[in-house]
């Protein structure tokens, strides 16, 4: 059980977009650099948080993404959904309704699968810590000079 | 991101077992009839859980698996680490670290990953609900005369 390397790509971008405010679009082909991740992949990511309303995004030559939010207002689950998708991590397709003799239609299966809601309610605890998390909690926990660093890193990538 | 069906069938079975366990070992065949599920896929699956010592299971023609420990003592932690493996959802490759002029052992990178060290807390508040609840809380969640139905069901199936 293991998330796609694309939340952790996500994450990571939008610390670098927010360092980067004042700059300006930032191309998938810098972040790709930035980070040595394969550009097309990237850009597919990067494509969902758009869709989610987590970056902008523009074309052309100084085109580029921005954060479309304050880092304040970007949950770590919003990045999570938009990447990863709104599945709940576990399913349940109600196999205790199945088997011979058993009427799935019965009045006791009105009442919700235990196993189902205590794997649902431990669910929300994590989707409730992701919710209470921001961008913003992800740049307070980077070292104290990290922001000036990749400002003068993309000054040199010619950024 | 989503777990396989591998942790709802080993935690119904579980139940089963549960319900059943004055009745001696519950066979492969036997399980997978009394959910719809294919014996092939499902042995695997309990062979999984008979590793992480929640089931026993002998061979034989009256053969099957049984609960290796009471209810109260098997989380659902433990079958969900059992089907699934140990992984953590988010894995942190240390994209921080890679790039043109990044020296990926700088001082600054001795402090862990803020991205990283976020998403493990949320994560360790899912896996801390999930440790915090037990078949026996699913047993207790289930409809009253669950274990009656269940022991005439059985009696019904041959078992």
């Amino acid at each position: 059980m293991r998330m796609g390397e694309g939340v952790e790509w996500g994450l990571h971008c939008c610390l670098v977009l927010a360092w980067l405010e004042d700059e300006g679009p930032v191309s998938t082909a810098t972040l790709a650099a930035w980070f040595e991740l394969p550009p097309a992949y990237l850009k597919k990511r990067l494509q969902a948080l758009v869709r989610a309303d987590i970056l902008t995004s523009s074309a052309g030559a100084h085109g580029g993404f921005l954060l479309a939010r304050r880092p304040e207002a970007i949950t770590l689950l919003d990045v999570v959904v938009a990447v990863e998708g709104p599945d709940e991590l576990f399913r349940c397709t109600e196999i205790r309704r199945r088997g011979d003799g058993v009427d799935p239609a019965a009045a006791e299966f009105r009442v919700d699968c235990g196993v189902s809601t205590l794997m649902r309610q431990a669910e929300l605890a994590y989707r409730r810590e992701l919710a209470g998390r921001t961008i913003a909690d992800a740049l307070a926990a980077a070292p104290p000079a990290a922001a000036e660093r990749a400002r003068r890193r993309y000054a040199r990538m010619g950024g």
